[in-house]
């Protein structure tokens, strides 16, 4: 890290407006310069959507000379980092941080958070990244517990230099300050949802259904982020978006694809 | 497989009327029992975005004794599988196919992509599943070259297992059946986008935003899938959804996390 302050993005999938990001943008402000590019709206459990058959907007919260420059975007999270990257920022950014989610971004849900997404979609522009959440979707949840971790957890993403092709996914649990034992590196437990749907009538008669369901994890490893979580630690999961599973190449290549 | 006819999930991002579905539903006709559950819309690029704050409807398009059953619904394509697996489906299908998407999902587009994130989801759900993707993006290219091969790489799935934790990203290049060179399993090349955003005015004189870009591979790897498309091959990619960077996690086990 040379010695003029880091520029950091912030972005998240609650929305501008959320506790979470608020409580980021604290941190990040006493660690750089810091440009907040957020969605206008929740955008939970977007994944990695992008928006290509729409507009897009944005829209300046900050005034000129404010400490932070925000900004709203009416797309998604990975809507906000290519935004942010292309139309906002006079450089690219030393760090991209998103959150700190209101839930738990552990394990499968990985794949659906906008907020990780926003993270993944820095990485591949070749900007550190990190997506923060807890374990509470209060949105009055506790966020002062966790700052002193958000500013280690950058600290030492800013010192060292992640490897190449990866983000952090940190996950924190719904502890106070004092309870949390510590940070544990992990991998992605091997977990999933099982769906409920709530099949309801409206009121002219027709079907619809709510989307609810059952997290449910069958990987006990002590090795993963729901291990570490379950028992008082911060989960950090490097995640790559190389999404090819290599250690399976010789084995489909043995099929017997153009006899 | 068991001599009992496959049942086979079809879905797809470009919506339920693509001439890509159809030729995937009259390719799968033949090799076992099929139901489509796609998009009632166009649902590009929405990666693995679920519907989690809204209602979701589905609208059964078949007769009943028709052979093939349909539905469409107003969700993604993630959601669409998970109401097939939920809601429509009396056990848990053999195999889900997706596609044909109008256009590439080869190398990084596989995380934007709807069409493979339904065949994700699929392998989450622990069903064999493949994404089918043509490159062309025209909604009247040709399928007809393309689906001997369709055929041959689904029964090779069906015969052969695939690797736990895997699904099949499948590309074909933009030519004539006897054109192509055959099949090849590749991994994903390390490519991305390069943003431009076209910005406009409204009537009104608001500033508003066009997302696109221009696709750039620097990794000229001959194990690539984008060297296999442009050499005159299919691409078959295995795709994982642990997105651990296992490779790394002894490096930033040496980073000073709790000191």
């Amino acid at each position: 890290m040379n010695s003029k302050k880091p520029l950091i993005l912030v972005t998240n999938d609650d929305g501008v407006s959320a506790p979470g990001i608020r409580a980021l943008i604290s941190v990040m402000a006493e660690l750089g310069e810091v440009v907040v590019v957020a969605p206008d709206k929740p955008q939970s459990a977007m994944g990695h959507a992008i928006t290509i058959n729409s507009t897009l907007y944005l829209n300046k919260l900050s005034k000129d000379g404010d400490p932070i420059t925000e900004y709203s975007c009416s797309g998604t999270p990975v809507d906000c980092v290519k935004l942010a990257v292309n139309e906002i920022l006079k450089r690219k950014p030393d760090l991209c941080v998103s959150g700190v989610n209101h839930g738990s971004n552990s394990s499968i849900n990985v794949i659906y958070s906008g907020t990780m997404s926003a993270a993944v979609e820095a990485g591949i522009e070749g900007i550190p990244a990190i997506g923060f959440s807890l374990l509470d979707f209060d949105w009055n949840a506790d966020f002062e517990s966790i700052k002193s971790f958000i500013k280690k957890i950058t600290l030492e993403t800013l010192e060292n230099k992640l490897p190449e092709g990866v983000v952090l996914n940190v996950n924190f649990p719904k502890l106070k300050e004092d309870e949390i034992k510590g940070i544990k590196v992990c991998r992605q437990a091997k977990a999933q949802w099982v769906e409920k749907f709530d099949k309801r009538k409206t009121p002219s008669g027709k079907d619809y259904y709510w989307l609810s369901g059952e997290f449910v994890n069958q990987d006990k490893g002590e090795d993963t982020d729901e291990w570490a979580l379950e028992n008082g630690y911060i989960s950090v999961v490097p995640v790559q978006f190389d999404l090819t599973a290599h250690h399976t190449m010789q084995q489909l290549n043995n099929w017997k694809w153009n006899e």
